[in-house]
């Protein structure tokens, strides 16, 4: 099974895919998508359509996993990510079929064992999981695959599908 | 100038068509797009994303005119409505290319010269500009052609497009 996990944002994207054979996992790729501070949204949001279309098509995963957001203090900042986050969902809908969200705690709480666990933490659980010689960078990306993990490791009977 | 109008939200969309020439105003086309409560959100995202494109190919405006959210304190539902507002940005970028976005104030100071009008206000004024019969119901719609003629009315120099 082939598993695209998507850190959500508008000026950057995380996105990492695994495969999961038997119980080994194995990153296929990872990185993030840049949107440019001068382009006006509606631009970054057709930047976004754009790139994650492309991943989706180019890596066929079986599963997206879209972390939630969590609506920190900054209103501006969070309406710009949740409207990037509509156009990552109606990605992945169109193109994949199989989404399924999960909340920072619920990622934390798969990859540690802890719901409250820090990001040198899940840098450490990604990197040893997906047997990476270095740790992942940056940020979003590891966040990604740390959705993507949590996906994998999640049993079936708890997976919140949700493009049905 | 063909001028599409549109009121955001997840569960109704209103949208509006105006064409103007000259200094007259005439309405092509008003109504509401409506996504189902039982369905998820990505699923709701994909309708609207396909109701409005087929709008967009519909009436083929040269202008997008989308009010901009005004975040009230119900937070997750403003995530929500956020998500769906990414969504018809893409669209309208995607299928019009000439967006405009206009504050809720910039609306009502358009069509009545108070930045503070009530919705009553609106309705009355949005049917005597466009000289129908009856009131404009329900209220999406009529914010929707209420963006429209706020496009329709502003000066040129005071235009903000944002799709480029």
């Amino acid at each position: 099974m082939i598993i695209l996990g998507i850190d959500p944002g508008y000026a950057a994207i995380g996105y990492g895919i695994i495969e999961k054979k038997a119980d080994k996992l194995t990153p296929l790729g990872y990185g993030v998508v840049k949107t440019g501070a001068d382009e006006s949204l509606p631009v970054r949001l057709a930047m976004i359509d754009e790139a994650v279309s492309g991943i989706i098509k180019k890596y066929r995963p079986d599963a997206v996993a879209v972390e939630e957001l969590f609506f920190n203090t900054n209103v501006t900042t969070g309406i710009k990510v949740a409207q990037a986050r509509g156009v990552i969902l109606l990605c992945a809908v169109k193109e994949c079929g199989h989404l399924f969200e999960y909340t920072p705690l619920q990622i934390k709480q798969a990859l540690t064992g802890n719901g409250r666990a820090e990001k040198k933490q899940i840098q450490y659980m990604v990197r040893a999981l997906l047997n990476l010689a270095e740790p992942v960078k940056p940020d979003d990306a590891a966040d990604a695959l740390a959705a993507a993990i949590c996906h994998a490791n999640t049993s079936e009977y708890m997976h919140r599908r949700v493009d049905k």
